[in-house]
């Protein structure tokens, strides 16, 4: 399969963020795709026996990239969200079953074909937006079968919504009821029967822990990800969300591919991002629902060379919210965060915050586009509800979405 | 044409919105509807003559209204917003030309079909939503030629969109340079002559006016509003956006169906609103886009029983969303109303402010329906992205959208 594509408009974001090259668009581009990969890109390259596709003159970037989401669960919250605005208390949702156990028994209850009917339309949205890579976690299940059943619905979301899944195994990620009072008990169980098993299954592409007061420690952390790497996973973290325990720093040093949220890291974690050249992901969907007043330091990350992307962290509980250009413009709004920092932060640097080989139109690269009927790049994160989308090509095959 | 819905789960919304009435799920419904009006509601009702319409235990509310756009217009502002996020200062911005003349020079270049076909895709964003009734305003022309282009474009988005589409008159949106210096003079050509225009055509259901320091003061908009009466328009104000100048109490007092934003409205005012039964449309996506602090005084119009709309507010320069039911999440995020409110606010209220006979299932109004899959109301405005938006209807018929 050898296929040209030309009349591109093309914004590569094949450089640094600081760098003004890669984000201006490069007009009258040919994009040259073999076996799915980016074989050479310019403004006329040799085409014999490739098939041609003209894109007629419309703006290219690299497929949108959601680098965190939670997007396979069973239940529904909006009477949680309801309760709260009728000002009951979270400990009063809590009391009668609400906050995340409600959504762990729900999964837990569900088929796997049950989750993955309900995750297909929220795939869809994201598609909407182009997005051609979706993190999905697992995180709901807390056993070792409902885990690995969240990422088996995860995986068949991409097969049937046409779109590339990674997944993440989060089995630390609550305590589950029936562990009440033994953590170190379900950190083991998460060690050493829910990693090998997702491992033996080729189920997880990573491994992800929410590092947090209401969460597990980061003595219990540094286990899980030992393991992980014990298997050959990547490894990532939920940390400095809401207080701030150096998980981001512990994180980095074992070689987290990316922590996430970080509205309370402090400096020591921001240079231990930048020494091990770990992504910072903002998630400004779960900030604005909860009406968080504290901001990730953006300048500290800016000043430190950190890589930031930006995600949905689509969830039930925090971040209900299955659009990344939303998430792109919240990213300004709330943390000033530039048009073009939010565009690095959906392509180049999500790909670096999943380890893949995507999110830049390069060369070596995976042919994962987002074809837009807009004039220039800003207009992505700006306006919200009509996104110009005209199609996107996974591998360099159109993706037959309606 | 008589047609009977049946299997229906409604949600009426014909009582007070401090009743628990109406918002309530009531199951297995019918709903009869002759030459597009609600003819009869009940759980058994003599349905000979009628074509029979099952829908199939889905919820059903009235179809959303946005009571409060700016949909039609040329131009692109992503530039200022990339600006901005830049450092670039509203005054620097406004120097080189951007800003609303920024707009104003690119919709009076436009042709009306140019107008029309960017407006289209802004309508079907706001479709997928549910929305079957916009308002959209007229203001970026200031000349009578152009304001009366403005307002025939957005007739035709109507009958293209397929949606209910009222206008709006906002000659008074902001002074066009040729007149600065001369505000008054302004003000005459809007009374003695746009006014008269748009009327005789027919063009405009309302007339509106910015009130404000950068925009016209209250004895300006007392004029415009005598004019507007004089030729049977109802009125509207945008006003106590950015400072309390009392616009919102001339307002009421002079019959206005609303007046929108009101961050700044003080006792007087809100008393003002309640003895004329005058809406008070909240417009959360300004608010969040210019990143206010000063929120409306939501406590104080609850307990004065005034009627909370929400509307996008759609337009290039303070708020690029055209999502109705992100604007329902934001008013609850920002301001803290409750869903059953913000639903109130793009069905009931919403139509009282635009004095449509339209926003709630009960005998004698237009059968405009939203039909969602969707278990309940709060769902709505809970979750982005996924709106589980099944069909509309307007007055009864089933609308074709993909
Ligand atoms: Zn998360
Ligand atoms: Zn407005």
């Amino acid at each position: 399969m050898k296929t040209m594509f030309t009349d591109c408009r093309i914004v590569s974001l094949h450089t640094d963020v600081t760098e003004q090259q890669g984000y201006q668009v490069q007009e009258n581009m040919m994009i040259a795709v073999e076996n799915g990969v980016i074989s050479a890109l310019g403004s006329s390259l040799p085409s014999d026996g490739f098939t041609h596709v003209s894109l007629e003159n419309r703006l290219v970037t690299p497929g949108l990239i959601d680098c965190h989401t939670h997007l396979v669960f069973a239940g529904n919250r909006a009477n949680e969200f309801e309760q709260r605005l009728n000002g009951v208390s979270y400990q009063d949702i809590a009391a009668q079953g609400g906050g995340i156990l409600a959504t762990v028994n729900a999964t837990r209850k569900a088929s796997l074909e049950s989750l993955i009917e309900l995750a297909l339309p929220r795939a869809k949205a994201l598609i909407s937006d182009g997005v051609t890579t979706v993190e999905i976690k697992s995180g709901y299940g807390l056993t070792v079968n409902d885990e690995l059943k969240m990422l088996r619905a995860a995986k068949m979301v991409g097969r049937e919504a046409n779109i590339h899944v990674t997944t993440t195994l989060l089995g630390a990620h609550a305590l589950p009821p029936e562990f009440a009072g033994r953590g170190n008990d379900y950190i083991d169980l998460v060690c050493n029967e829910m990693i090998p098993a997702a491992a033996e299954e080729n189920l997880a592409d990573a491994v992800d822990v929410f590092c947090e007061g209401i969460g597990f420690s980061k003595i219990q952390m540094q286990r899980v990800f030992e393991a992980a790497l014990s298997h050959g996973l990547k490894i990532k973290g939920h940390t400095e969300q809401l207080s701030n325990l150096g998980g981001s720093a512990l994180a980095a040093q074992m070689g987290a591919r990316s922590v996430d949220h970080i509205e309370y890291i402090d400096l020591s974690g921001v240079e231990a991002l930048a020494a091990n050249n770990t992504v910072a992901t903002l998630l400004p969907g779960a900030f604005y629902f909860l009406r968080e007043t504290q901001k990730p330091p953006i300048d500290l990350l800016r000043k430190n060379h950190v890589p930031m992307a930006i995600a949905t962290d689509f969830n039930p509980g925090t971040s209900p919210f299955a659009s990344l250009t939303l998430m792109m413009n919240m990213a300004s709004t709330f943390f000033g965060l530039t048009p073009k920092e939010t565009l690095y932060g959906v392509t180049k640097h999500a790909a670096q915050a999943l380890g893949l080989n995507k999110g830049q139109l390069a060369i070596g690269f995976d042919a994962d586009f987002a074809v837009w009927d807009l004039s220039e790049p800003a207009e992505l994160s700006y306006q919200i509800g009509v996104t110009g989308l005209h199609a996107r090509y996974l591998n360099g095959v159109k993706a037959n979405d309606h």
